[in-house]
């Protein structure tokens, strides 16, 4: 059993309470919303459903690459951000592959599935990359996989020490795979982003997708960017040839429209908002927050590996995070959701402190997807 | 390039025509269009589409269980019927394949891109599968793609052959991969289905989709069917965790419910009507037309190998086949669509006829996409 976060149709059923009545805080999905100009864009798209998608997404690439500054030439698109990595791996058939511990499940998942060695470098205390990870980089290496912010943690990487990780990656022959999925949510964005930098670095891949800020997981929208023209040549050929639906095509163009810009930067402040006050009352409930810079926050809460179980009696989700190699069943991951929502978690988890940490009602498991891992 | 039919945006985009105004002779979906009630259902999930969708699809392979007879565990569902066959691939690993000979070009690109040795069993004159390739199921062969009726001929495989193959694969251990994407517009659907010896045969998987039926291609909604669960748990691996959009979720649930079975039968109905009219009437034109069970025509026009080009100055785009292994510059496939499309089609013909073989007017010609292919 694959234990990502978002399942919600499948923990409300598992708990017998309507999806509507859940509060999903494992999923990390802008809490403002779908915007309207991109439902309406959705809605028109229906009747159009009756001819295949353009396979090769053009509009949408134009506007995206327009956008971005790059060439439409660097940009693929598919059938969301995880559809790019498993088309990175398949394109790419790696020997040897670094990851980072902790990070996002998918990455290894790919990687497994085309018989690739994972190797795991394990961030410090701080859930840090520093500048040892350079040492791991090797002629053998064949592909490494970065995200930032990263997720679960939301901390950033340092551009210059990604500078550092790319610079030695183009002299061992290492494809450097940066996930920057949930970059949009970061304050300082232009300043944190790669994007500027795959024109150098052509063994540089940037994973991008609309997912999270524009609200729409259930419709699978994402692309890769990178100026190795013959390497996104193959990642084309490694999938079907309509990997986008019609409905998110309509969706990403609506999304990238010149009136959404508003929302974009209100969705930035209210989530830097609803985080620093989400991280300030955990802090206070004695739990370890982290810097995280995007949608959501990670934290530690000493003695309580049983927190999942006992909001879920309320219909609460958190993500458990002790299936992430290098994390343990004391860390979670919770959404920046709306002001409301925010404030009834953090109302639940005082009543569950002044009740001890004897679990109380009905305790609902998953199993356990246990993983392997080695340290160099 | 890939030269798939149905690219309809692209087409238009290259002969400065709008969308609306082409007559897309290319993709072979339901005349009828998309029913009231799925296009329904669509509208109604756009709003859910801010959580992720299910990620196992349980209410719609529950459906599909039910109406098709079969275990829930022996459905994987998938970004369209491209996506299984993919996925196929990806999980079988095969070292050497077969394919018949015209047949969809997406399973040899399929295959390709995991490194497979395609061999091509040519069909005879009549374009038809016989007994002789038998004789090519050998303990080397991994796996064999067959599709009835087949793309783009229209014909039927017949059962009692199907099962010999099947007989002889289970011998040499080769999997069949049946693509029945087209099934659902034979009159007699349920005896020339395999659907029912899939419990027999866990080297069979069965290949459906959504598509062509409900009118949908733009949405991506296809299945696999197999009781080898072992294998169906490998194609789940190797493609990323979410593959079904929710909109699609939403639109297949509601094709299945009872109030669409009238929308199928007036499609069958209708299909074979328009399809039985548009034969005769290639047949006075001079063409030879095979006999065709699906939504579609396959011909070949003496001496007229720019029929696509001349008809494509008028807006009405047809699907040229000489990128197909086995077929030449004569061979052309119709869909069958609405009467008054399928009669200014006839009437379009006629006109060129009249006109002799000398072409007029502007010529679009686009690049042939050559394949290499051995005869055993």
């Amino acid at each position: 059993m694959k234990l990502h976060g978002g399942d919600v149709y499948g923990v409300a059923e598992a708990i017998g309470i309507p999806v509507e009545r859940c509060m999903d805080f494992s999923a990390n999905i802008n809490p403002l919303g779908i915007p309207d100009g991109v439902k309406k864009a959705m809605a028109d798209a229906i009747a159009d459903s009756v001819h295949y998608p353009d396979p090769d997404c053009r509009k949408l690439v134009q506007a995206l690459a327009e956008g971005l500054k790059v060439q439409p030439e660097w940009i693929l698109c598919g059938n969301g951000g995880a559809d790019i990595i498993y088309r990175i791996v398949q394109a790419a058939r790696p020997h040897k592959a670094l990851l980072p511990a902790p990070t996002f499940l998918e990455y290894g998942e790919a990687l497994e599935s085309v018989g690739a060695e994972l190797v795991h470098y394990l961030t410090d205390g701080q859930m840090e990359i520093r500048e040892d990870i350079l040492d791991w980089i090797s002629d053998d290496l064949d592909i490494l996989f970065l995200c930032t912010p990263n997720n679960p943690t939301g901390l950033l990487i340092p551009t210059k020490l990604l500078e550092q990780i790319l610079e030695r990656a183009l002299r061992t022959g290492t494809r450097v795979v940066l996930d920057e999925c949930f970059m949009d949510f970061v304050v300082e964005e232009r300043r944190c982003s790669m994007m500027e930098r795959v024109k150098v670095y052509p063994n540089l891949v940037i994973v991008k997708s609309f997912t999270k800020l524009y609200g729409i997981p259930g419709i699978r929208l994402g692309y890769g960017i990178s100026s190795d023209e013959a390497f996104l040549k193959r990642m084309k050929r490694a999938g079907q040839t309509w990997p986008v639906n019609g409905i998110a095509l309509a969706a990403g163009i609506a999304a990238l429209k010149k009136e959404q810009e508003q929302f974009v930067r209100d969705t930035v402040e209210y989530v830097r908002r609803e985080r620093e006050w989400l991280s300030g009352q955990l802090r206070e409930l004695g739990y370890t927050v982290y810097e995280g810079q995007a949608d959501y926050l990670f934290f530690r809460a000493p003695g309580q590996p049983d927190l999942y179980e006992r909001l879920l009696n309320r219909g609460i989700i958190i993500r458990r995070c002790r299936n992430y190699v290098g994390l343990t069943a004391e860390h979670y991951r919770i959404a920046v959701r709306r002001q409301e929502e925010n404030r009834a978690l953090i109302e639940r988890l005082r009543e569950l402190a002044a009740a001890g940490t004897a679990s109380s009602g009905r305790i609902l498991t998953c199993e356990r997807n246990e993983r392997t891992w080695r340290q160099k």
